[in-house]
């Protein structure tokens, strides 16, 4: 365990914990997936009546680590969110944090062997959508003994994953926490997506999704692929703010260079976020995620009413949005809590002021995150839990 | 020539014409060009005065065939704003489109003979800047005898280089027509141009430029290089009115395919745009022209003081925008517009409402149309032009 010095809470140190599923998952897109296994870590202690615990759902390319400190040295991707005095405080709650079927962090997944091939699963791995994720994260909570959750919640494409939970098990959550995110993509988005595709499939070493075999990594296409991500994650005024057009490595008189290589420092932050993506996330698996969030739209089997499809929860609802988000804008959420409105169901809006776009569910706002410890001190009354 | 039945007028055939340059261009990236050739079109006819020439720069992936219809049968693509009649009117104007250096549309560039190695230029074509078109554009004035424009015009990157034209020969032109324009990219817009060109640059059928002697084309970078910068084109609202979430070739409520192949309308309509942009457009002039628009930043000289720069202009000026606009937003316009007006210069300024986003400066709006034809009129009579 580490020690601060300072005020700051200490980062705790965590274990991921896989646990095997032999029962066929029957998944959207047809068939059945036969014999998982899901990894997941977790944080403070259920109580007696299984009553605290909230599951938080993962956006595209995070994992299972949620909070504290891992083996590897690495702190959780919503490590400032989750802890010790945190505002969703693990002196409170029990928060599971679970990777998702098709990940690439441990779950089973593309790179995982199809026992009936002994090869990785590479392109055979099943389509999946958002609606297949909360039926598996279900289970999981069948085996840890989790009845009804406080809360699910998440941001981005976690939110939707909160929102699917809301639908299909609308017995088994207290609450759904929706940050971030959508009840469908537009244009836009699967547009933006679809670049991404085309950049590691076309990539000559995705080999069909076969690399594996092959002994090579669609590198160029994960890059290219990255680097549109991440624009769309930051906002426009947040890049002008960082960036600019400030020159690597020059002063702001110098001239130019007159390169293709790297001239601005917008190019050689992308360039480095794109290849350290490549680094550690697999290509099929970003297919089936982007696929995922390209299917996801509720409303859809309801004639395109999001408020019918929403009419099915019975839990109350927390979604959150960010003014500079232009990936998921405040009006997705907007029309999320009026098809919610529509329902006579509880739900409270936020709509934060921040600078930093898509990319803000993960900050540290001091808005954002006192939002959310008071959702959840609220939570806790709500549900009887000790102080 | 084509005759339509209807009140249409009719498309004028039109002829490119060539021109070699012998004496060395001296680039903004140092060095000289040495012997090139600009294709050109003409429309309409210079004066006795030779005061009614109109010189039209073109965007990324446009050519001097601003109007009419060429030898192959092709409309030009600005035939909805200039010809006899139209907005700008060809019986009044005498209008040039140009072909700029580094294109792959006639003029010299990296698909011509480096006379010094007897291939192709490719990678060692020169990077080029706006301000070199516009040097390489006034020989071509004094060639055809025109000593100053009545006016130099241009949406997008071309609107670019009629601001620079206003700068650099600020005796040569009597107006400025700036759309959709903007005094410098912002680090968003530079990074959706290093995105493309990774995806090209690291196309393994790029060979770091010299592709033309491995008989092969860098086809899967161009299309996502095309793909992403479309996207930018368009506004998310005119991609979501066109496309949606529509299924390609499916009703509204049939069920999804589950696969990563095309299974939206927006991701046949992108592909299709990415796959035909990479029949036809040059690989290294893709780089040339993005890195041209990252370049322009005429403030720069200047401490970052747009109005500084913008008070060695002489002439009046036409800036328009579109309220849809993200690429190049109605802000970017109106900061070239206050740095006008606090240079003491003669500015209109038009914000036009249209949901199609950047690509709105190309297409027929009346609103938008109605303002050009007003303000032809308008220099026309300026510069005593007969009715």
């Amino acid at each position: 365990m580490l020690f601060h010095s300072g005020s700051e809470p200490q980062a705790v140190p965590v274990k991921a914990e896989r646990l095997h599923f032999s029962e066929p998952l029957e998944l959207a897109g047809g068939g059945s997936f036969l014999g998982y296994e899901l990894v997941y870590e977790s944080y403070g202690r259920l109580n007696a009546e299984r009553s605290n615990a909230i599951l938080i759902c993962h956006a595209l390319n995070a994992s299972h680590h949620v909070a504290g400190l891992n083996e590897e040295g690495e702190l959780g991707w919503w490590d400032n969110m989750v802890g010790p005095g945190k505002p969703i405080d693990t002196e409170r709650f029990f928060v599971i944090g679970v990777n998702n079927l098709g990940s690439c962090f441990g779950s089973t997944g593309p790179m995982s062997i199809n026992p009936s091939t002994g090869k990785p699963w590479g392109p055979d791995f099943p389509v999946l959508t958002v609606e297949d994720w909360v039926h598996a994260q279900a289970r999981l909570a069948d085996r840890l003994g989790i009845v009804r959750f406080a809360a699910v919640m998440g941001g981005s494409l976690g939110g939707m994953q909160a929102l699917a939970w809301s639908l299909l098990y609308p017995q088994r959550l207290a609450h759904c926490i929706c940050i971030a995110s959508t009840a469908k993509l537009s244009a836009q988005n699967i547009a933006f997506n679809e670049v991404a595709r085309r950049a590691i499939i076309t990539d000559p070493e995705f080999h069909g999704g076969r690399f594996y075999e092959a002994g090579v990594l669609p590198r160029r296409g994960l890059q290219v692929a990255r680097m549109i991500g991440h624009i769309t994650y930051l906002s426009d005024d947040v890049m002008a703010e960082r960036f600019g057009r400030l020159l690597r490595g020059r002063e702001a008189g110098e001239a130019y260079r007159y390169t293709y290589d790297i001239e601005f420092e917008i190019e050689s932050y992308l360039r480095y976020q794109g290849e350290k993506f490549a680094g550690y996330f697999d290509a099929n698996t970003y297919l089936i995620i982007t696929r995922a969030l390209d299917y996801f739209d509720p409303a859809r089997a309801f004639g395109g009413d999001l408020s019918k499809a929403l009419a099915q929860a019975r839990c109350r609802f927390l979604v959150a949005s960010f003014t500079t988000d232009w990936r998921f804008s405040p009006e997705c959420s907007r029309e999320i809590v009026q098809a919610l409105l529509a329902c006579d169901l509880e739900v409270s809006y936020a709509e934060i002021n921040a600078p930093h776009g898509h990319d803000a569910f993960l900050l540290d706002n001091p808005q954002y995150h006192q939002l959310l410890r008071a959702y959840a001190q609220r939570m806790a009354s709500n549900l009887g839990l000790a102080a």
